[in-house]
């Protein structure tokens, strides 16, 4: 959930920024100590190498009044969700989920079967798509929070090596690539907030409460050789903008080849290219590859892919996204995409 | 920093009830999909079997107005405690500390200044005790809170195998030891928050602010041989009640052989051994071992190692830690250890 309170843009550096001005913090560090960082601050998910092989390493938080409200005491939802965007951030390196850590910040008078529904949420994830929780810890807090790390492990690529997606590896010549349809989060979170009737809704409000992180399809991306792909958590626009930075490369959309999820036109008719674009938290993947990888995915995955634009070189300044719509023109988004410290 | 406003006990279950709880709940989905956690909820770091290895988990955060005050802006010392509070739990299984994530709560309007400043501060500590910052997560938060979670990895035991301490293994006959002077942290934030003159009392507020986890004599301890260790984070008399539970034994301590931080003596005077049995925050190390181990540890080790008491059977309750003066008279502590969810 990101509930519109917090859009209160302007008063933070971006998430971005602040990123990279603590990444730089660390490197300073790192670089006189070790070398066993593959994949560091900045991914979904950190490589770090170990005597014993690679390990995949994540977190991710959810803060009451901001990713969800306890008030609606949707404990299991809110267990799932945290365990879904944190699975996420593995799927996206193509990784498999292997030991997770919870800690809970915890108000006085809260009950604690509050605290019991949401491990049995995360449970319920970590069963259906691995993973298992190990420990944790509890803090006094005035306000709930739940944190989540979580560590996997990398299969082996094409090449025999154990391999992983980042965000860095796409080259100019890719086609673009999206898992699943977009924008149902979005809409379900627009529609459980606007006060409206709910009736015939209900699947689209399930979509944000209830992701489904594609651990299996990351897995398989890479197997057959995508080097380059990421989860679609803060918008596709937002993401792609990420990617093409990361890769010091610039990307082409096809607006008309957006795969908007076909439960949004009812309700929100020529806006919902909006909440595809824009919206969030739908833990998608985002993948780009050379056609041959493209087309051999498409024989063999039975999931939706969808290909949406390529990664240019040269017409497009560097780390650019342009999002073109039928006509050739280039479409501006009319909603920003999330940023963690901005909304 | 365990503020006096948190001091609100009775409105949560305990800190040690809801982990049970917590526990419960994991248990009943792990022990059906796979015997990987070797040691789990409730020891101070989890250890996992993976392909490659064992693995140190651990998980620990710091909370504004609970674990430290943002207005007081010391956010070096904020960041090296959260560091040291982590690789105190690894300290306390003997392991070496590998990679960390970090998630930070950002409200609205901090600089991000703060943040470096709290880098530089977690920097130093893993620069100087092991372990690395390989990624992480910024979140909005109306409260301040940092997240750290750490992996390590184990060292070698007297039998050639990887071996760690955990809470569980303490026996009837074993001595009861711990590292270094006990009560430091507690007189430090007590002076600090006193109001009072603090000149003359530098080194016992820098007990609280600057603590050293005990990395190195950790693992030395493993590699001598000892199975039962944890840290001294709650105070040293509910750290003990924890192991005696956990060990399903019960500890009989001599109040006279308690290494009480000298510092404590000219301001304190005999309250000071209230702050060595009940204050937090320490960071030293509590392990039981049969005596010819001890003995051999005190041969090799240059850090001071007292030997407090023993692990008994039968004329003590099960769980239970008596505290006998030097009349042999059971000692009453007039204050609490530290109980996270109640103060």
């Amino acid at each position: 959930m990101i509930l519109p309170s917090q859009n209160i843009g302007g008063q933070n550096p971006s998430e971005f920024e602040l990123i990279s001005r603590l990444a730089e913090l660390c490197d300073d560090v790192n670089n006189t100590t070790s070398d066993s960082i593959l994949t560091g601050i900045g991914d979904d998910a950190s490589v770090v190498s170990t005597a014993a092989g690679e390990i995949l390493l994540t977190t991710d938080a959810m803060v009451d009044g901001v990713h969800f409200r306890s008030k609606d005491r949707r404990w299991q939802d809110v267990g799932w969700k945290c365990a879904v965007s944190n699975l996420s951030d593995i799927a996206a390196m193509g990784g498999v989920p292997d030991h997770a850590l919870v800690t809970l910040g915890v108000p006085v008078g809260t009950s604690p079967d509050s605290y019991e529904e949401l491990y049995v949420g995360m449970n319920h994830a970590f069963d259906k798509f691995g993973g298992k929780i190990v420990g944790g810890d509890v803090v006094s807090s005035p306000v709930m929070f739940i944190n989540l790390a979580i560590t996997g492990h990398a299969l082996t690529g094409p090449n025999g090596k154990p391999s992983w997606m980042t965000r860095g590896a796409a080259n100019a010549g890719d086609l673009v690539c999206v898992t699943g349809p977009l924008g149902g989060s979005s809409g379900g979170l627009e529609t459980l907030l606007s006060g409206k009737d709910k009736r015939g809704k209900e699947v689209l409000i399930n979509r944000h409460f209830h992701p489904t992180p594609r651990i299996k399809l990351g897995q398989k991306l890479v197997q057959l050789g995508v080097k380059c792909g990421m989860d679609i958590s803060d918008g596709l626009v937002d993401d792609l903008k990420k990617l093409a930075r990361s890769s010091n490369t610039s990307i082409l959309i096809d607006m008309s080849a957006i795969p908007v999820d076909s439960k949004l036109l009812p309700i929100f008719g020529p806006e919902s290219i909006e909440h595809a674009l824009n919206g969030g938290e739908d833990y998608e993947l985002l993948f780009t590859a050379p056609s041959v990888i493209v087309k051999n995915i498409q024989r063999k995955v039975e999931s939706e892919i969808s290909v949406i634009g390529s990664v240019v070189a040269g017409d497009i300044p560097e780390g650019k996204v342009k999002v073109q719509d039928a006509n050739g023109s280039e479409y501006e988004p009319q909603r920003k995409g999330w940023d963690h410290l901005n909304g």
